[in-house]
């Protein structure tokens, strides 16, 4: 299959050499030359726009960092819909809000083509490895038409509903990770400083009613997880700044929903803090340096210049 | 043994049935006739007084409401220590904070006594089938002597740490359950009003990051799970006065130790805007009527026992 | 002096006449050709477009819903860059963001106009009485311009600094009356529930530290001032939506800042289940009905249809 | 008039006084000798237990840290109630919980003394000044005869109902204060970060809907207002753990009141995480540093070693 890749990014460049790797030809696009030169180097071929990218291909994928970039990919002069043909499908892997997919969806529509977001869940770590979770928004004949695509790149792929749905259910879940990793991060400091052993706490926790994947996968506290950030100095994973952006597409969505999310709105100015504290480049579990008492002086020290490794989101 | 059982409530009364069970002799004493006279016909025998039933026995155990009720059984004139012989460990699985332990303990120690905290996880349905989770806090000698003795009465039997980290551990576990359940609640109302199936929307966040026992066990949204208190109207179950009661320990126990519990405190006024409502008595993931559209009509219509009356908000 | 007014709402409507019975002339321009005959019995002079609105006049004056309409109706192809002379001041008196005035600012600056933006405080009351407050942001030299026009409208005109500042001001200002609002909110109401006269109280706290013009001037609370809201239901006064528009702008340039706002957060999702109950017509200081026991039944029923009738901001 | 005296720390020995300026005669009690000294020096007569403070007085008045202390003075063996006569009002100053105020109340009359509670405001400042305001609950008839004594240590003497709504007063006008302070804190703090100048944004806010005591005489911005904590590097004033202890009795009755405090709660956890970074000695408005970028570090350099000098409360 022929496909325009645009967006080679810390996501976007991997998933892109996977699709080389499983056969597929493509046609790549990213302001970055640097960025082209790895993937022509990997076998694609340079397009020099994003309607060269669109032009004469199967499946067009764009994988960017916010909805203003996706708007723009698809409708400038020299966009994605001044050059793909009638009836050729479009995957928006960014993760955006669900009225800017509706609005890009009805675009494509208007050209004749079909338009599917699909965020992903995996991070830089899943992107490598080609095991990324998909989670699809679209009519199910599209779902249908892209999912080959998706599965050179993915091991889950899940159909959630019509356009927009695929963001909906990232930023749920993103939600409720946000908060119950703050929630974790509050309960295992409390429990330190009433004196209990944070890794007799933690195997409680998971094994208890609070067990979540934020305690028995990625617990904040040093020592009880090996192989949880916390155990490297809250370096690579998740970053603080990424889960802010999260937070903010989830309330930013639900004010205009007109619907409360009170934790997520406080969770949202935890991780705030931490971002204003220089901390924004640290994995979000490093949000605990708010509640043990070194805390304060660590999230100034331990500023993070490495900033998301990837891994889990 | 001989055992002396002070507190035949809910979780008390099973509890004790359990010690008869495994062939125990036990001395009961409750407020309530009714509850001691059940005892009598399984085969207990009665007590007059906390000092009678504590007396001429091998172990004590308390099951009581508060901290208040705990140290009055204990030192009144027709208290346990009153009657205990020196050497004699006792239990308390009421779920209390843990200043009190420690006084009760120390109360206990000036007579003779060992004292372990050990409260419980597992509800009523648990102290019936004899699988509760005793959370231990003492010294590793008393955690010994009376391990045999929960054995009968819970399968999961941990110790915790020294004195008062029983609490502390059942404390710092409901105040991640209580974050994690409004949370998700919050998270499934917005993906509600946002369009996505619900059920869909379980599954995906029950195989991600967000997944925790508040959505993939007792998910608040009807429809997600069939055998969470939601598909019953959000009776039976863990009633949100008690989770209050809990994040009440927490937040006390927090103001103590001088720690942040942002969200913990957010989400007891959100329990407390329940229970103001009239739905205390409600499986406390009815949280979620403060999210959902309908909730005011509903809450009306899923009176608990007594009360809400006044509609969800 | 000749100006451009585009924007005839409810508020626009009564500054325009104000500068009419001050002798100036208009040029006016709304969509809605009521609100422009409106203005045409007064004495101004109809445009049909904001071009020809803002063509031959000294001044243009926009005071409009969103900063998506500001950007338009000054950039579109019949939009006010394309009728004003080089030179000529604009004053945008809208409540929008301080990111799209630097962005309207400068388009104008490009064009070789001085623009300031010129939020206000005094609501439909303070528009019809002409004595709005004007909070100015823009140059010296370009406060000097506009200021004379401005006191056309109001009494209070104060330079606030940069482009942008005006908009600052107003939205730091919002921030603590929404934030105080429910303050207040919550303290009547838990005063209420723990039996002291409300009258009193609200007397103890407008004589001593809690003092604030969401007490002494706009108590939310029945029965403690007879101007207020509450005094007629949270009839008229500033509606629930406009402060959850206000907190919207101020929780967004504060996440652009990365600079933490918890009580605003907080205070907006209350706004925001207002609103969800169906009260967002209300003035604001019904917020009170979350915290009072009735409260649920009277959101529902108290449903404002007349929406803001002015009052302060 | 003979008037018994009780607990003359920073508050109570002022108060005491100022008794013996307006030509009363003092028994004075206190565990610290050095306190009870500096009393006689100045012409009060020492006693050796409550018991011997109460005896042969025509009024108690009691100024002590905590209800704890209130019962125990009350009842112990040596305490006021075994040595006061019948009919002799007692007045409690301190500030507890409305709860236990009811409990010392029903106390007293079993012995056949009215008792009033009489909270004040004022600080340590208005104590010596004579300048207290007193919050007084207990009956009309009860009010009137303590009325006399009161103005000789405060200016405004409140009657605001029955027993226990003093406190309730106090704690409800704290309320106001700890979130007004802290949402004020955090306006000013976002206007920093967007560049307006914070005294402008002072003014603007103090004389708009904006303004309230924690604003145009408290401002925690430094800079502001030059009489305020924030001038002199937030000494003196009132310290985070007086309000921290006050935001604790007004949380505290809300739960007793089944009745939400959202704003209160999370107020309450802003102060605790200050205690918590070693500023609770720190004037409240210090929670401003949370806010601002360099606030981390001088959260930790700052600690404040005078504790509370008095101010406002």
């Amino acid at each position: 299959m022929k496909i325009g890749f645009i967006g080679l990014g810390n996501m976007g460049a991997p998933m892109a050499l996977n699709l080389l790797k499983a056969g597929h030809a493509l046609n790549v696009f990213d302001l970055s030359e640097a960025a082209v030169r790895a993937l022509v180097e990997a076998g694609a071929q340079a397009a020099g726009s994003p309607k060269a990218a669109a032009s004469d291909v199967e499946c067009v994928i764009t994988m960017l960092p916010a909805a203003a970039h996706v708007r723009s990919v698809l409708s400038a002069d020299d966009g994605v819909l001044a050059g793909i043909a009638r009836g050729v499908p479009i995957i928006d892997s960014s993760t955006i809000d669900p009225v800017s997919v509706k609005a890009c969806a009805e675009l494509a529509a208007q050209h004749g083509n079909p338009f599917v977001d699909a965020p992903v869940s995996g991070g830089t770590g899943g992107a490598a490895a080609g095991t990324l979770t998909f989670m699809v928004g679209g009519s199910a004949s599209a779902y249908e038409q892209v999912k080959p695509v998706l599965l050179a790149m993915g091991k889950n792929i899940v159909h959630c509903g019509d356009t927009g749905t695929g963001q909906v259910a990232k930023i749920c879940n993103n939600l409720v990770l946000g908060i119950s990793m703050a929630g974790v991060a509050e309960a295992m400091a409390l429990g330190e400083a009433l004196g209990i052993d944070t890794k007799v706490l933690g195997g409680i926790i998971n094994t208890s009613t609070g067990r979540c994947w934020s305690s028995d996968t990625y617990n904040p506290m040093p020592g009880v997880i090996d192989t949880a950030p916390a155990a490297r100095g809250y370096s690579g994973g998740f970053g603080t700044d990424l889960m802010l952006k999260d937070l903010g597409l989830a309330t930013d969505a639900a004010r205009g929903a007109r619907q409360p999310v009170y934790l997520g709105a406080l969770a949202q100015q935890l991780y705030q803090t931490m971002s204003t504290n220089g901390a924004g480049r640290l994995d979000f579990s490093a949000v605990i340096k708010l509640y043990r008492r070194e805390g304060a002086a660590d999230a100034a020290s331990d500023k993070g210049d490495k900033g998301d490794k990837g891994g889990a989101r």
